[in-house]
């Protein structure tokens, strides 16, 4: 067994995983080219907690209520009214995909950074990092990521593999904590993101969607996009991850059975846990396989 | 002075460049965080030869033309007709940038591949690579690569730079040739490129590009998307490479001056040429600052 997963729990998990990084990295059959060596993580609920809200969604609905308040006419309108009012239909609406709700989200997003340059966006993403602390724990986010996790990444990454993040949430948001965080560069994040316009030496945002959002059949594609390659690797714990597990050769779905370190919850992941005995993926108890969740 | 760089004379071009990078990796004024030492270089003209013809522009004339011969009814019609006929002033548009010509291509580029796995464009691109040979060299393109831009790369990665090549050709094509031919793994590669789609366990080629082409604005636009930074270091020789020369913190421009070893020509570059002085590009004469070319 290897030193490097010591918040793991020697079990079914564990073993599964080990085993196929043995194979993959010795000669034989099974053995995977350095180059192949690609490894995809979804992020909210996966590498940090995702409750109540996914951090990301806090992040936006946070800006949308400043904007609503500096403009009081958005305050009437949705996305901005059912935010403001933190309804829970919209936000459900929002974890379901459901296309109306998304859209009307997307497009208040482009709108409240529509221009901005990046240095603006990522002071805004660092004063919430800094500011901002989990009701539940009292703790800023980027201290609630799984250290079982980031033990994984280490000993992927030890063993030659790329690991890449690749979430549903904002590409932009999650490179101004890739490195300090999870130690792996910014080029290696990937999710839903906008295009940008680069005029008089200055890169802004527009209001256009690089591709669709990195969701579902979107993750697969979007890795594929960045990569040049779908995973040989894969970690999710939920339904939107579905198609990134499917597309990779090996992979795992983390299941939130432990009340009391983090919490308990099957909303959004039933169909992926249906799916992980008939596709032979590998499941995470959080309760059972980890010693230590943060 | 570095032993990496032995196909360099001793110059101001080299001297520049070391000097650039002793700066960037020791304390003190200009030290360059290693996650921000992004090193992005064109393709065509600054890594090889891309005369008569850019190497894709080659490659997808052949596609074009194979497919033209399948269906007699595109045979009349351009750009398949232009490309049949070997039209002159049809390349030099699209060399030109011009909208019109540019869209025709996309467009045929679009139907050629749509619904094409990777492995069945890789498998054309690896043919194309190992039987078509350069009129003037006899050799396949992937033997023409300058070796002091080889040596360049090895020396920026030895400091610490991640290399990307970003061009304005397709992103696919040079990813079957990045790991082999430059040691940078695909990722690293940027290009004009399609969306793909995910269905059944399927990636597909789309018809529609995955942000604008990678020239000119494109090309910071597309290495901030893929990199989260704009380079600190960036190579090019064309006027399609000016904004991303403007955008990296050192730029060099290489100069076609070698009609002996490789070519002379000017067409093209006359406006970054120019720009060179006044922004303080490092000029890279081909003839004098390279002991050897291949």
């Amino acid at each position: 067994m290897t030193d490097l997963l010591a918040s793991w729990n020697d079990g079914e998990a564990r073993r599964a995983i080990e085993q196929f990084v043995e194979t993959a990295t010795a000669p034989g059959p099974g053995f995977i080219d350095p180059a192949d060596r690609i490894a995809a993580f979804d992020n909210d609920g996966t590498l940090w907690i995702e409750q109540p809200l996914p951090v990301q969604l806090d992040f936006i609905s946070r800006a949308l209520a400043e904007a609503a308040q500096q403009d009081p006419t958005l305050a009437a309108k949705d996305p901005y009214k059912a935010i403001l009012d933190r309804d829970a239909r919209f936000f459900a609406a929002i974890g379901a995909q459901e296309p109306a709700a998304i859209r009307a989200l997307e497009e208040a997003l482009a709108r409240t950074w529509l221009g901005k340059t990046p240095e603006e966006f990522e002071a805004q993403v660092s004063d919430y990092m800094t500011q901002v602390r989990s009701e539940r724990f009292g703790r800023p986010y980027t201290e609630l990521v799984y250290r079982p996790m980031l033990e994984l990444f280490a000993y992927l990454s030890a063993n030659d593999f790329r690991v890449f993040v690749c979430s549903g949430g904002g590409r932009d948001f999650m490179r101004v904590i890739a490195e300090a965080t999870w130690d792996i560069p910014r080029e290696r994040v990937i999710g839903t993101a906008p295009t940008y316009t680069y005029e008089e030496g200055v890169i802004r945002r527009s209001d256009q969607l690089l591709g669709g959002l990195a969701l579902g059949p979107g993750k697969p594609e979007h890795i594929f996009a960045t990569a040049g390659r779908l995973p040989a690797f894969a970690g999710g714990n939920a339904d939107v991850d579905i198609e990134m597990l499917e597309s990779a050769g090996f992979a795992m779905l983390l299941v939130h059975d432990d009340a009391d370190r983090e919490f308990a919850y099957t909303g959004a992941a039933e169909r992926s846990v249906e799916l992980a005995t008939k596709e032979g993926w590998t499941l995470v108890s959080m309760k059972d396989d980890w010693k230590t969740v943060f």
